[in-house]
């Protein structure tokens, strides 16, 4: 049985609000009632309605506003209330994140749930500085892992090693503080000349990168803040000097 | 030196022209020349302004248009002539496909090129069907991999071994022909009951899914049409039962 309003989970994307999708978009200035997430660029609630309900669930690591059940609760009882609910979350919904919780967890109160894909902070990042995720010729698979086992705890020394052993190119998102054994790990598995990118805040306007080989000793003090993506491996791009830093909006 | 116009490569997203992004949309509209690949949905070109000279630059599998040293050549003579040339590409310009090899070529001639990050097949495939690409408590981290190795030749057995070993969901891309081949390892390596989706043309008004265990008899005789995405692992949704297909636009 159908009970109430719908929720849409839309990815917001990596950090321009420009790169949010026409269709994100449009659903976005219909709603009447919007729950965002930090990472949330906020010209994009200009997008919503005036009178439309905007509500901060926040999630910064280690304090979050709001806990998830508290977070699957509003979600329904503004579905109960209201005709359109948008839940608005950085990046993608279902790549890492707690997008199909969340749909879950309504679908089994009977309130209609669907999902609006965004682009990830990885692709944006890729983008912005001509990182290749796979391409003909130098890579033809890669893998995106967290920095944290699927249980919550961090990565061991052997995982990261596995990670790193299985693809041609590996993205390590929300791994600020393994970066030291990420680095270790490369230079043990596929040799010091390893090429390493790191991207903080992508497709912003304070976005940064730096690239060097595993070996390179300044990564030894280098304090990556997050978000971040951490690039291992990658294609011809990587040589490029003088490589153009982009801002984006 | 700079010489020419700007090129900018855009991802046209899964299928779905509404899953372009805002900004590649924008920048499209603007267009002098736009090049376009064969899955781009046609009502996309309608967005762009009606003088804009539209080249169609084909790559149906197995007979190619335009090979890719004339798509190259064509970007360039056409930035040398015109202020703003789009380059627009089925789903991520850098995911897959050859958009660095592109740009590169522009660059290495002076020519300026930036990209516009798209949705991708397989996140377009996921938000439709709500199959999560990792998420707590299930998976942290996926691979996406296509049928065919960096050289071009189709992935053996042994390869296929290896991804399915490496991560906990699997995405294959543009791998219809070893679909047979991706079963018998997905039994081998994960277990008879992994759960295995194959979602063809994603985010389209045409868009199937069919959902089963790897041991699925049906599997054996299901042949698989492009564009397709296969999926290996996947989380708790997956055992959802009457799952709504959602046609889109």
């Amino acid at each position: 049985m159908r009970r109430g309003g719908k929720v849409y989970l839309i990815g917001a994307g990596p950090g321009d609000p420009e790169l949010i999708t026409i269709k994100g978009a449009r659903i976005l200035s219909m709603a009447d009632a919007v729950v965002y997430d930090r990472l949330v660029d906020r010209r994009l609630l200009e997008l919503a309605r005036r009178d439309a309900l905007l509500i901060y669930a926040g999630k910064a690591p280690g304090s979050h506003s709001m806990t998830q059940d508290e977070i699957n609760q509003a979600l329904l009882e503004l579905a109960w209330r209201y005709e359109l609910v948008v839940r608005l979350k950085g990046g993608d919904p279902l790549t890492f994140g707690r997008g199909e919780e969340e749909c879950l967890y309504l679908l089994s109160h009977g309130v209609e749930c669907e999902v609006i894909p965004g682009i990830t902070s990885y692709q944006g990042a890729s983008a912005q500085y001509l990182i290749p995720l796979a391409g003909r010729g130098f890579s033809s698979n890669f893998t995106v892992a967290t920095g944290t086992r699927a249980g919550g705890s961090l990565l061991g020394s052997r995982e990261i090693n596995r990670i790193l052993s299985s693809s041609d190119t590996v993205v390590f998102l929300m791994a600020s503080r393994i970066f030291p054994e990420i680095i270790q790990a490369a230079i043990k598995v596929r040799g010091p000349s390893t090429p390493i990118a790191v991207v903080e805040r992508a497709t912003t306007l304070s976005s940064t990168i730096r690239l060097a080989s595993a070996y390179d000793p300044e990564w030894k003090n280098y304090a990556v803040s997050s978000p971040a993506v951490i690039y291992v491996g990658g294609g011809p791009s990587w040589a490029l000097k003088n490589r153009v830093v982009r801002y984006y909006s």
